[in-house]
C-alpha cells in the first residue's frame, strides 16, 4: 500500500499529495543532505489528528518526518523518499498564559517570536532566541533544544520546558513533566523528548516556564585591531563571570562579507567585533566595566547604547552576518561549540582550514558559550569547490572535538552529522542511544536516518 | 551462587559480608519502606572496580542498590533481601576544579558541602542545598536529582550537571553529556540519568557546572497572626517575580514544635513564619521590598539582616523545623510540589488530614517553588496511629496531585511512591518509562523494585 493510500481514510484535507506542494515541506534549511522526496504531507489540527496518522504509519510502518516551519540547518526535517512529512504549523495555538504560575502552555506550531510577544504583553519573558525567532516554530525549537544568543545567561529552549503532551509511534497519546517548579516523579522523558528531533515522538503541545521580564538591556560593540585581542577580551569576561545576556564575536571574514553586503563602513584595519548586551539591574554599571576591559584588551572602539534603536543599530552587523555570508555564494552553516577558552584557538584553526582549501570561511557566533558558526563559501556547481568544501567542514567538526568541545551546540545531528556523532559519543553512549529508539520506536517509523544511523 | 561467593573473586577489601556491618548499609532514611536486608556490600574504589562489580552481578542477576550517604527519604536506597549494596563513599575525590570554564570535576562520594566549599575556595559558587548537605554526596544528589532551599533561584541539582561518567547494567563504562556551556550530540542522556535513582546505571564521575561567587546575601523573617496572611504575601512575591534566592514557610503546628524543642520563644500567636533571602546586587532594595510587602499583608514583625551570624540566627528556625518535629515522636516526611498559588490550599488540606486523623502534622518548605514538607507524627508501636499516619501520608499526597501538583518535588520516588507514581503517570508515560527500563537493564539488576514496580 503506498502512503498516499493507507493515509486516504483521513478527511482529504488533513493530507496533501500534490507533487507541488509535497515538494515545499521536503527538506530544511540544510546543505550536505539533499533535496528530499517524501510521498505525501500531513497537515493536522489537533492532537487526535496525530495520534491518528501515528496509528496509520504504524500499521503500514511508513516514516513519519516530523516539522515545524522546516528552517532547522541539520537535515532533520529533510524527508527521505517513501516517508510522509508531517507539519505542525497548523496546530498554533497559545493555549495558556498562567501569569501567577509564570507559564505557558502552547500547541507545537507556534512561532517562537509569537510566544515572545505574548509573555511580554502579560510583563513576562521567554528567553529562547534562535536566529530564526521570527518564523520558527516553539514545536521545532523544543525537538532540537535550539539556542540562541540568550543561552549565555538564560539557557537553551529545554531549559523552559516543563512538560509536553506527545504522540508516541504507535498514536498513543502521552504526558510527561509537570506544571510546577520542581518535579522529580519518575524518569526525566520530558528531557529525553527535548532535542531527540522527531526519532521518539511527535509533539503536540509543550508548557514552557516563563520568567519575569528583565531590566532594560544596556549593548556594547567593540572593535578590535586582531582576532587575539578580541579573544583575551571574550576570554576575561568568561573568566571574571561578568552577567551579561548576550556576549557575540565576528571575525575579519565576516565583518568584511557584512561590509559588502550593507556598506555599513566596517574600517579595513579591524580584525574582529565584540558584541555583549546585559538587562539586569546593574546593566549600566556592568556594561561600563565591559568597555573598560575591552579597551585594556586592545579594543580600538567601544560604543554603549542604553536606547532601543541605537542598540538595534549596534547589532545591526551581528543580524547581517550569515545573510551577507549567503549573498557570497553557496554556503555549508556549521555549528560546534568549544570550552569558552577555545573560541580564539578554533578561529585559528578555520582560518587555516580556509587558507589550505581556498575557501571563504566566516566565523561568528556565541563567544559566552563557545558556540561558533564557521560558514563556507562555495560554488555547490563546481566539484571541486564542493569537496573542498565537505573537507572543510569535516576539519572543522574535528577540530572542534580536538579542542575538547562538540560537534554541534545547537542546531542538532539531524542528516547532516549522523556518521559525526559516532565519533563524538562512545560505544555505551551510542548502544544506550540505539536501545532508547529501539524501545520507543521499534519499528523505526520516527525519522528514520536522523540523529542515529 | 550466592552473592558473596559470586562476588568472592573481587580482593576482600571491596566486599563487606559481616551481618553487623552490612546492616549499616541496609536502608536510607525513608520510613513506611522496611529496614532492607541486603546479602553483601560492595566498596568500590574506582571506575574499574564498579565495572568489574556489575559485570559479576550481570552474570549472576544479583540486585545492586547503589547508595550515596544514605540520607535519601524515599526508600531508593533500602536494599532488598538478596541484593547487595554498592556504597560509591570510597570514590570521594574533587577531579578537577576549573575556574575559567567554571565546572568541576568529582567522583560520586564527595560530599556536597565539600564541592560547595572547594567552589568557593576559588572564588566560585556551586547552589545546590539539600537539608542533609553536610553529609549528602554529589552521586546521591545526582542520582534522585536533589533540591533543595535554593532552587526557587538556582534550580535543582540537574540543571548543574554537564556530564556524566556511568557504568551501565552489563559493567561497560561509558560517558553521556559534555564539558562545553551547551551541546545538543544525540538524546539527552544525561537527564535521563539524572534522577533515575540507580536503575539505569551507576554514577562514577559528575561533571558539574559552577557558577560566578553570587553577591552578599540579605536574610528576612517575617511572622504572621494567619496562615491566610502569609499565603498571600508570599503569593505576591511569586506573582511579583521579586528575584529571592530562598523563600520558605513554617506553619503553626511546626513552629510550635521548634519553640518546645529550642525554648526560642516564639511567640504563641504566630501562625506562620516567612524567610526570605536575595544574594544579587540589589539585594538590600529587593529585600527591603519584601519588607514592605509583607507588612501590607498582614505581618506582626519583620526582621532583616545583612550580617551573616545575625542571618543564620533568624535562619535557625528553619534548620530547627525537621529536628524538632522529629523529637515529638515517630515521623514521616513527606515531600509534595503545588503550584506555588496552591501552597496555602495544600496546607488548609493538611490541617484538615490532621484534625481527622487526630495526628501531629506540620507543614514547612520551599513555598517560592511550592515544594512542601508535611511531617507526619505518630507513634509505630502503635497500629492505629501507624495506619492513621498511613492514611495522613495518602491523603496529603492525593491532595497535591488534586491541587495541580506533583506526588513529589525533590525527594523522589524510591520504593515510598511507586504505587503513587502510577497515580501521576498516565499509561503512556508508564510504559515509556518501562520500556527505557527494559531497554537498559534488560536482567532488571540495577536496584528492582524502585520507581517502577
Amino acid at each position: 500500500m503506498t502512503p498516499a493510500e493507507a493515509f486516504a481514510r483521513l478527511a482529504t484535507d488533513l493530507v496533501e499529495t500534490d507533487p507541488d506542494l509535497v515538494a515545499g515541506y521536503a527538506h530544511d534549511e540544510a546543505t550536505l543532505t539533499g533535496t528530499g522526496a517524501p510521498a505525501a504531507v500531513l497537515l493536522p489540527r489537533t492532537t487526535d489528528d496525530v495520534a491518528r496518522m501515528l496509528n496509520i504509519a504504524h500499521t503500514h510502518c511508513i516514516p513519519v518526518v516530523t516539522r515545524g516551519a522546516g528552517s532547522g540547518l541539520s537535515g532533520a526535517a529533510t524527508a527521505p523518499p517513501g516517508s510522509v512529512v508531517l507539519s505542525t504549523h497548523r496546530m498554533a495555538a497559545i493555549r495558556e498564559i498562567d501569569p501567577v504560575e509564570r507559564l505557558a502552555v502552547v500547541e507545537p506550531g507556534v512561532v517562537t517570536a509569537d510566544l515572545g510577544a505574548a509573555a511580554r504583553a502579560v510583563g513576562l519573558f521567554y528567553p529562547p532566541d534562535p536566529g530564526s525567532i521570527a518564523f520558527c516554530t516553539v514545536g521545532g525549537n523544543v525537538a532540537t533544544n535550539a539556542g540562541g544568543m540568550c543561552c549565555v545567561k538564560y539557557g537553551v529552549t529545554g531549559d523552559f520546558v516543563l512538560g509536553l503532551e506527545v504522540v508516541l509511534a504507535d498514536g498513543t497519546v502521552t504526558r510527561t513533566g509537570r506544571r510546577t517548579a520542581k518535579g522529580v516523579a519518575g524518569y526525566d522523558l520530558t528531557a529525553l523528548l527535548v532535542g531527540s528531533e522527531g526519532t521518539l515522538g511527535v509533539i503536540t503541545e509543550v508548557t514552557l516556564r516563563l520568567l519575569p521580564a528583565p531590566s532594560p538591556a544596556r549593548t556594547l560593540v567593540a572593535t578590535f585591531p586582531s582576532l587575539r585581542a578580541a579573544g583575551s577580551a571574550v576570554g576575561a569576561l568568561a573568566a571574571e563571570g561578568v552577567p551579561l545576556s548576550m556576549l557575540e564575536i565576528l571575525d575579519r571574514t565576516t565583518l568584511g562579507a557584512i561590509d559588502a553586503a550593507t556598506g555599513m563602513g566596517i574600517a579595513h584595519g579591524i580584525a574582529a567585533m565584540v558584541l555583549a548586551q546585559c538587562d539586569d539591574i546593574a546593566a549600566t554599571d556592568t556594561i561600563a566595566r565591559v568597555g573598560r576591559l575591552c579597551e585594556q584588551h586592545g579594543a580600538d572602539e567601544v560604543a554603549v547604547s542604553d536606547d532601543d534603536a541605537e542598540a538595534d543599530a549596534l547589532l545591526e552587523a551581528r543580524r547581517q552576518a550569515l545573510p551577507s555570508l549567503e549573498r557570497l555564494g553557496d554556503w555549508i552553516l556549521d555549528d560546534v561549540c568549544v570550552p569558552r577558552s577555545q573560541v580564539v584557538a578554533l578561529i585559528d584553526r578555520v582560518e587555516e582550514v580556509a587558507a589550505a582549501e581556498g575557501l571563504v570561511i566566516g566565523v561568528f557566533g556565541h563567544a559566552g558559550d563557545g558556540n561558533m558558526h564557521p560558514t563556507i563559501v562555495y560554488d555547490r556547481h563546481d566539484d571541486a569547490s564542493a569537496a573542498a568544501a565537505r573537507r572543510a567542514f569535516d576539519a572543522i567538526t574535528r577540530a572542534a572535538l580536538d579542542l575538547g568541545g562538540t560537534i554541534t551546540g545547537e542546531h542538532g545531528i539531524g542528516r547532516l552529522k549522523r556518521d559525526w556523532l559516532t565519533e563524538e559519543l562512545d560505544p555505551g553512549a551510542l548502544a544506550m542511544s540505539r536501545a532508547v529508539k529501539a524501545a520507543l520506536d521499534p519499528l523505526g517509523i520516527l525519522n528514520p536516518g536522523c540523529v542515529l544511523a
